[in-house]
């Protein structure tokens, strides 16, 4: 039992950037911690942006698809912020070592997103679409607030 | 109104895959297919593995972070899927074509750990520790069972 554990963990972390640490994150180098953060932006770029095409009427509006992209968003925006490990404004990021200059507000604006999203996925649950594009924007402002100030261009 | 919505969607939406035709996903290429199930799979090792080295006993149990852990492969369970789009057998991924050739089975295994990850996230709101070891135990058993028929080695 003890040795099928060890494999069946092994499979599914295949290819992960697990240390064995007891650090909080988990992450053995910058790097690491710099794709985490980017793939969770890109799969959430990827499914608010579907969203926005369905608002703009680029694509035909679908309660059920729009509200999982919502939990999706909602879910992925909890993610990147533990991959903003100390020393990984250096490599390849957009990030700008402002980030860790004035982490207790960029912590803030990353929380916002959290729970701009969190709203958006009740919105998204209402027959209510002024109250859902309402929402929609609050939480795209997060990206372009932060993007502003915490981003290379 | 209109344009500040189109800035905050494309600042929201930078660097994402998204197309704005009517499919049902958005991706524009194979590539952007693989990259976004290559993220998915990539944060979804990292937590899994987490709660493994808690688990194990590489790390302290945390009973509240192997309950985020366990929200969050329940939510990127769900992603992987939506990349395997046809076509996408190549390019640079593991994917064995088999998947494409047996596609109802590859789903039917990618849903199977979308419920295994559910049902994993309520176990770890209990103090159940056994039936929280089980659900992880067959949530792992996913992974292998999948990488096993439709993964080069």
């Amino acid at each position: 039992m003890k040795s099928n554990l060890k494999k069946s963990i092994l499979v599914c972390i295949a290819g992960s950037v697990l240390a064995t640490t007891a650090q909080a994150n988990n992450f053995k180098e910058a790097d690491d911690a710099i794709h985490y953060r980017q793939s969770a932006f890109s799969l959430l770029a990827y499914n608010f942006g579907d969203m926005g095409a369905m608002l703009k009427g680029k694509k035909p509006f679908d309660a059920q698809a729009f509200n999982l992209r919502a939990e999706n968003v909602a879910a992925l925006s909890k993610l990147p912020l533990e991959g903003f490990i100390s020393g990984s404004d250096k490599g390849e990021t957009g990030a700008l070592a402002k980030i860790w200059a004035e982490k207790s507000d960029f912590d803030a604006k990353m929380k916002q997103l959290q729970q701009d999203s969190a709203a958006l996925a009740i919105a998204a649950k209402s027959d209510d679409k002024k109250a859902l594009k309402q929402a929609f924007m609050k939480t795209a402002k997060n990206c372009k607030g932060c993007h502003d100030v915490y981003k290379k261009d």
